[in-house]
């Protein structure tokens, strides 16, 4: 990214600040941060606090020792660095960055959504008068529409996770533990061009069922469904996808199970574009399943945008009347949930387009069997 | 970790809670929450929060798809689960379950440190009369002093990292780039038998000067000193260790510089014991550094507490009276850094003992040089 994209982005947080009579714009670590200047600090105990003022004066109050990585990277972007020494109280910077930007004690402020409890708590400390919102009502307008550089980097991230989809038959075997197969997979995605893996759901047999298990220690058994839902980031987008895959011969019942939710996830897929909103798409998926009498066994959203966030604005949920607009980035996902027996989930990423929409995961939705 | 510990600790929480007053501690995915219930569940966008009332009422108020996650690893330790449905308001359930608990309005909270902001602020919104404090002022005390389970945890974490440690030479040597130094040492970290790497800071030459450098495309040149500082996770518990190197001669001054470093750090490791104070411990190192006319240059604290947590309490700083207690696990690693020419420190995690520090990292302190 260069500066001017970053100059550019700053304008644009500044306009959606005035918009919403907001003042300031306070950002932690955090996708808002890498979005707006290209690169994430360390995010620890250590207050780092980019701050965005509606009036035009940026300041980054930053750790004394992270100062040079801040220099390095801001470049002649204009944030004005304010570095604390390690007894001084980064807070006072803050507090005297938004003075020097005009905005007074009684301000508006927009804080990032992942900033930890504790800075905030100082700040309102400090600021007892000031009022506080959350930072995605300023920055998600703008980060949920994906600019050609952002989709072609979730484009990427999909071909990379695409191409570990396409390699499960080797891993998913069964007499292998969930965790043995989840560290294949992790090394996978990173040898397939992520720089770091986000996550590998490796749910077995029963454990299919619940939808965010961790790997265990469960051994892969003949006749076992096994969801696999993984993801990464390249070049800091992420990529998400889920197949499920069967051991040998499908468990009774199975295939009909699977047969219902592949046409909810592709009528889910075919109904994005733009216009529709995100309530619809969601309504697409779980319309099929419940009609095929699955309802109460899909226990979650359709879907969630993403990006530089692993979920991120838009979720594709019933209530959400937001309409899907071209350069929105989010997964179709339904899944269909048998307590104590197993479960199936199909996941692609797909983009909104002026034509509909384009999914970034590629490989087939057709019911494997492995083993 | 077994139901019993857990349950321990919980009554813990809850006596500490009745000391000051506080009504309730509310937990995101966190370290605190790992140390509390032994997992640490999905931390995004859902609402996840474990409420731990000093009246003896515990909940855990869960996304319903992660419920069956949460149930399995809470097993009979008697928290109530209560899962929110997506198009609920998981916010409503948090206030029932402090109501449900006898906390009124008007209640004293806890909130974890880690804690999004965009969770506190509809806490807040939620119960605007309620006062809010950090959690660590209820969990820090407990957590800082480690059982002996902690320290063998956190021992064999140091010994892992200083395996790494002793292969340093076969990765830097000159005509490489740091980050794919970096990339090497991540791959050994996890094979030397970390679950996870958590940071792999490769500064070399110029860059050495700033503490937290990303490693980056710089190739290592003979001359460079070569600042290593890594960590990764071990069933929970960080390591984290810092040896600097220089590849062949020496630059001008260094090895000087290093003499003053190594004594400095060796002070600081001696000086720890219990009943003196955290202060005391910096004072010991940084009065050497400054003595030799380097105190400008050693521009943070000297350590960092560890656990389950990279940096927590206790911090290793000037203005910190805390005395050590045994039990007490943190970094003693000062630095000096002089600004466009390199860069040199030396860390390692001591635990207070009642016969003084010990030392978890046992690689060679002496100047190294490789390549």
């Amino acid at each position: 990214m260069t500066a001017d994209h970053r100059a550019g982005r700053l304008e644009r947080v500044r306009a959606a600040l005035a918009e919403r009579d907001t003042d300031a714009l306070l950002l932690g670590p955090s996708a808002d941060y890498r979005w707006l200047l290209g690169y994430e600090p360390p995010g620890l105990e250590r207050l780092t606090m980019l701050v965005v003022s509606a009036a035009g004066d940026d300041h980054l109050v930053v750790p004394a020792l992270e100062a040079p990585l801040a220099i390095e990277h801001l470049g002649d972007l204009g944030v004005k660095v304010l570095a604390w020494q390690e007894t001084e109280d980064p807070i006072a910077l803050v507090v005297g960055a938004l003075a020097a930007a005009g905005s007074a004690s009684q301000s508006r402020l927009a804080v990032g959504d992942h900033l930890f409890a504790t800075f905030l708590l100082r700040l309102q400390a400090a600021m007892p008068s000031a009022r506080y919102t959350i930072g995605s009502v300023v920055t998600g307008p703008l980060r949920r529409i994906k600019d050609q550089a952002e989709i072609d980097a979730l484009a990427r991230a999909g071909a990379a996770i695409d191409a570990v989809v396409d390699r499960l038959g080797e891993w998913v075997v069964p007499g292998r533990a969930e965790r043995d197969v989840a560290a294949d997979l992790d090394v996978a995605i990173r040898a397939a061009g992520h720089e770091q893996t986000n996550f590998t759901i490796v749910g077995s047999g029963p454990n299919g069922a619940s939808p965010h298990h961790i790997a265990g220690h469960r051994v892969i058994q003949p006749g076992d469904a096994v969801v696999i839902d993984i993801g990464g980031r390249v070049d800091g987008y992420c990529s998400d996808t889920t197949r499920t895959l069967v051991v040998g011969e499908p468990p009774e019942g199975f295939a009909e199970l699977y047969e219902v939710l592949r046409t909810a996830q592709a009528a889910g897929c075919d109904a994005v574009r733009p216009g529709v909103t995100a309530a619809s798409v969601d309504a697409a998926c779980r319309d099929i399943i419940t009609e095929a009498g699955y309802g109460e066994y899909f226990i979650h959203r359709t879907g969630h945008g993403i990006g530089l966030e692993e979920h991120e604005d838009p979720y594709i949920v019933a209530g959400n009347d937001e309409p899907l607009s071209p350069g929105m980035a989010f997964s179709v996902e339904p899944g269909i949930y048998l307590p104590g027996r197993h479960g199936a989930r199909i996941e692609d990423i797909v983009v909104c387009t002026e034509d509909g929409g384009r999914r970034l995961n590629t490989t087939s939705r057709e019911l494997r069997v492995v083993g």
